[in-house]
């Protein structure tokens, strides 16, 4: 098969569409051939030589894909040969063919592309484990989410909305109408003092879960946003990685400050992958399958050019997520 | 009635055993006759001025106390005049007599005396809204509780293993032995790398909880001492407010990093006093009345002593509680 390779750490200039070996089923696990494969920005992190695979997943870029299954491992059960699926993976996304632990995978949602559920699994599972399975985020509660316009962004807000939390969402003044036309009760511009605003429009109250992917950099007004008993689920770095930490502040509002990934997950058992993926199917399918949530894609390429959309995710300004398609599968 | 008052804020030579005003139920309130309360190192920073009675509490000391009910405010269901009782306090119980809200009273446990009784509801509230409820505990899970002799470190060492968990503690290495009796199944002298020592006593798993009262100075070991997945719970910041938080090594271990108190918290609803006092009678209630996790008292001292009582503990080295007794209750 090919897939994206990458010649040495560095930046999209690395990658090269390449033959390579194919995947073979693991016990347990199913082949998938790829029809779509998404952007996150994890994948660039893995290319500057920033996020190192973990011990045991394939060296390929890419943790979420769509397409058929076409080969089963020993002791799958529940799927078959021709299922069109979606898939969260440890890697492995930018290829023709890609083996899978089969907890990880999802149906289709009815009346979404089998293209566009290539880029569901990261955003959907992202926000389920974090603002819901660990964040708790209740009916009638607030949820600020920093980064609205992003692939996870465009996904929370909606489906936060959908299990009616009050949304707000930081973005570029530029996007901030896409963010209300998506659900947002309260979009604020990025530039300004957030914790400030979101007060302001809350009557004093401030977010009771924040999802935030800048770390470091926004944890004082991270903090100062935090509602009395009020959850920061930090998912990003972007912003750096050491920041002080104001124990006092924290204690006085009974907070709780979380930091979580994905791809480290055991594929089984407690805070599983499988645990994950089953809330998702059980939670959020249904809304996708409703309409009420829908997929938001920004731009496709062909996965040949993964160095393409590498480069416009570093642009700045993409709303939502950008896919890499295989033409012809 | 009388009361410890505080003359200034400074140490115990301030306080004073004096005639004050009898307080009166409001609605939803009972009066408890006191027989005994007990010092809690928040008390040790009320007196300095560094902990700030919050709107509507009673400025005099005192945050448990046992006795008896002698007054019934309006629309207080399921408790009589004559009850023996232990309650959770906002302040107040440095007296004879004290006003709280019925969602705060508990029953004197079965086989527990009157007097004892006084010091559990702060302990027994501490550990399982942090332990339990929000650090959510399983069986076969490691705990870690920074000061093993501690009122607090008593109370969890066996509330902990009661509940089938792993128990580890740090302590003097005078106390070693008092933790294993106890329950404790690690020990750690609190002089050394806590982590590093956790570690090699559970194969490099670390602990799932950690229920830490020295906030700032102990956050980096903590963070390294915890399991994936694991929970920080802070209460207390005897080692500084603030400290570098690597968000990075929070995020390679999926961490989470809470800090709660129980004064601020409502009477009733989501977070509330009642909720932790309900969840404390069903399921630490039964344990003490089997015998199975038992009150440690340390010394007890007359109330119109209670600067004797707060210098004893400013000195270090005391096991359990210190009860205020007011004798001829």
């Amino acid at each position: 098969m090919k897939a994206i390779t990458l010649a040495e750490y560095g930046g999209p200039e690395q990658m090269a569409w390449e033959d390579v070996p194919d995947p073979v089923p693991g016990p347990g696990e199913v082949v998938i051939d790829v029809v779509a494969s998404a952007v996150n920005r994890a994948d660039l992190l893995q290319v500057q030589g920033n996020y190192p695979v973990p011990p045991g997943a394939s060296e390929i870029l890419g943790l979420e894909c769509s397409g058929r299954i076409s080969a089963l491992g020993e002791g799958v059960d529940g799927w078959s040969v021709g299922d069109e699926v979606c898939a969260l993976l440890a890697g492995g996304g930018y290829a023709q063919k890609v083996a899978v632990p089969a907890p990880q995978l999802l149906p289709v949602p009815d009346g979404v592309s089998l293209e566009d559920a290539g880029g569901l699994p990261e955003v959907a599972c992202t926000v389920w484990s974090n603002v819901f399975l660990e964040g708790r985020l209740a009916e009638d509660e607030t949820f600020l989410v920093q980064g609205g316009s992003s692939g996870i962004g465009t996904h929370a807000i909606q489906i936060a909305k959908a299990f009616g939390a009050r949304v707000a969402a930081t973005v570029h003044p530029d996007r901030m109408q896409f963010c209300r036309e998506l659900g947002a009760d309260i979009v604020i511009d990025y530039h300004l003092d957030v914790a400030e605003e979101l007060k302001k429009a809350t009557d004093g109250h401030g977010a009771d879960v924040i999802l935030d992917n800048m770390g470091a950099k926004g944890l004082a007004n991270n903090l100062s946003a935090l509602a009395r008993d009020g959850r920061l689920m930090i998912i990003g770095m972007q912003g750096g990685v050491k920041a002080e930490l104001n124990i006092g502040a924290l204690l006085a509002k009974r907070g709780h400050v979380s930091a979580m990934g994905l791809r480290g997950r055991p594929v089984k058992g407690p805070h599983s992958k499988a645990e994950i993926v089953l809330g998702v199917r059980e939670n959020v399918w249904p809304l996708l399958s409703a309409g009420t949530v829908r997929p938001v894609v920004f731009e496709r390429y062909p996965m040949s050019d993964a160095a393409g959309a590498h480069r416009r995710l570093a642009e700045g300004g993409v709303v939502g997520k950008l896919l890499l398609v295989n033409p012809d599968a």
